[in-house]
């Protein structure tokens, strides 16, 4: 008789982005002539840059010729990609990583989810509340248990560290929800006490491209000490677009190691590498040439032109809803503003209000957790117009 | 303190590729004028086919215009491929299929793999004994326990139901790697049993585009009940030569559930559609509108045209190893040949004599299970000239 894996049934029933698509969908119906602006899901809407789209043609064009066809890559990434990454992403910031330190992937949300096949059910992980759902939900499906650590107007979004002994920690900076940075003396704090701790850090640094100012870090291996306790996620979509292109990449450093239940160390690289070769079978050689095209200088210009239009756009929003009182924090160096509610209102109440009233979506920051409550999150990625409109509208309603 | 998953140090150190891929690296090396032929990972060679570059084409340039730009896709695919895969894949073998349950992914080896999230750890598994090795190496990783059932020359490769009860059952037909089929019969007998026993088919049709024969079924769901009791696993790999560009789909009917340890019965239809929701994120805008144009007239006659030179290789193949004395199975409606080794020598040793002499890259059978000993995989994916050559160095050695 087959069993399903139980955990799924701790889960909430809606997926946070499910629901807003839902609430979304039949306000539409019952409305059609409504204008709705979306700066609610995190999905970009510039078009891909020309030095991307000559690559992809190019890669394109080699696969329909049998003395260029590609077949089966590397399961980690063709090694062109790899360098690139290494030489531009992290030479610059005096971070020297070895080429298989580098895993290609087809987003980070696989791998923030799928890292977990590498660790063990028992060890006990903690994350910031609010959080990106998808750490909480793969962490719950694998039967972990997780520990939350308040993000509030009170602590100014800076979580203390756990009050109790944690195995594996999960970090997002740039942050998503709350559009907040961690400073490098802040960072400093979280790799040693992994260090101090046999502690694993998971550091997502997804949004790592709209960090403007010189004193913000990039990469957690700026910290001494980091590649002995951390793995980094970074991501194309919010970089270059590619949210519906699929790539990014996973840096699993050699000298990161994790204990058997027996209290062996064993290097988490080749644990990692083993389980990619075996569940994965390498992303598509069009994607990692687009990838690549993004560290030309050509490609280079084009995509800080893109990421500099959004963040005009997240200074627009925050400039315009401080002027309305609004409080809000985010957007400077990250693509998101995480709005407190007006007049004591939940966060569904003023998705809801929001939706109805100024036709606008945003994500209701109780999605991101308890912490939370009281608070919607809003987005930079829409085209400028929609994006003053949006303000304009508000404006209006207030 | 991190905790591996301990499970990892259960798996047998070198993935079977990877060993080959060494083993003639380091030959190659030691002997740079060898012309090597390689017939063993079952990578294609044959470009993309001119509807498939063309698609992709178009798909780029939308990319690269605002008005047209795609940005994240649903989880589980677009709806035109979706529909495409329900009205040509299974509308034809008299199989209705709703577009919820089809799930693009990004080739099959992720989902045989990743399938095994939504399942207790509990479950007793059985898979034939030679075997794909993700199928193996993913359970094991999970932690489940696994029973084999042989398949030798004594039953003429075809396995026998299992002698205890079992909860998930992998088969895999045209067989990887002995180029086997199943009958309708002999499949009828697997969905009685799962029904009867309550159990959960996985089946990996990957190289269905290789049936040619009338009776061989293309689709488990061909048989009676089977929607309640199994899963299919479909890749564009084999059939379209995307190795390199990463489609496939998953069909999980509505109909089928498993049960909690309380008892209560589960669609796994909504399960696998929540973990995709959190663990992945779309296959590539590109990709599924690559995959939808071999639907079309002229990409399907394409296809079906580079299907048939792979069909022809292997044909040549199996005639000349016969008239050579090998035992070779395999070969017809599949695109892989089974060979037991000459004079008693072990699968390894037959991989070693066929690199240094006539430089032809086999598969060593026993890399696919203990069964496997005593027998070498080759497939049809290779160039003629090379198969053809292949022929003639054996042809000369033996």
């Amino acid at each position: 008789m087959t069993h399903i894996n139980d955990n799924f049934l701790r889960l909430s029933q809606n997926y946070l982005f499910t629901e807003v698509a839902r609430r979304v969908q039949t306000y539409q119906a019952r409305h059609p002539e409504a204008d709705i602006i979306r700066l609610g899901i995190g999905d970009v809407t510039q078009p891909l840059c020309p030095a991307v789209v000559e690559a992809m043609h190019r890669a394109v064009d080699e696969m329909a010729r049998k003395e260029t066809f590609r077949g089966y890559g590397p399961e980690h990434g063709y090694e062109f990609l790899r360098r690139a990454i290494v030489e531009h992403d992290y030479a610059p910031l005096g971070v020297r990583l070895e080429l298989d330190e580098v895993f290609i992937n087809d987003g980070a949300k696989s791998d923030t989810g799928n890292i977990g096949d590498i660790l063990g059910r028992d060890n006990l992980v903690c994350m910031t509340d609010p959080i990106y759902p998808v750490y909480m939900d793969a962490n719950i499906m694998a039967g972990r248990e997780v520990v939350s650590l308040p993000c509030t107007a009170d602590n100014d979004f800076v979580p203390d560290l756990p009050g109790q002994p944690v195995d594996i920690i999960y970090l997002c900076y740039p942050n998503n929800p709350t559009g907040t940075t961690i400073s490098r003396q802040e960072l400093t704090r979280w790799v040693e006490y992994a260090l101090a701790n046999d502690a694993l850090i998971l550091y997502d640094a997804a949004y790592e491209a709209y960090i403007r100012d010189a004193d913000v870090p990039h990469s957690i291996y700026e910290v001494p000490g980091a590649k002995r306790c951390a793995i980094e996620f970074r991501s194309y979509s919010k970089t270059a677009g590619f949210t519906g292109v699929r790539c990014g990449y996973t840096i699993v450093p050699r000298e990161l190691e994790a204990r058997t239940s027996t209290g062996e160390r064993v290097g988490l690289n080749a644990l990692w590498n083993r389980r990619q070769c075996t569940k994965f079978n390498g992303t598509s050689y069009i994607q990692q040439r687009a990838a690549e095209a993004i560290y030309s200088p050509e490609g280079r210009k084009q995509v800080e032109a893109t990421i500099d239009y959004y963040l005009t756009n997240a200074d627009i929003m925050r400039t315009s809803l401080r002027d309305l009182g609004f409080q809000v924090c985010g957007g400077r160096n990250a693509p998101y503003l995480w709005v407190q509610t007006p007049r004591g209102l939940s966060s569904w109440q003023f998705f809801d209000a929001l939706l109805q009233g100024p036709h606008i979506v945003g994500t209701p920051g109780v999605g991101f957790g308890r912490c939370g409550e009281g608070y919607l999150r809003l987005t930079a990625f829409g085209d400028r117009a929609d994006c003053l409109q949006a303000m304009q509208r508000l404006a209006l309603n207030s």
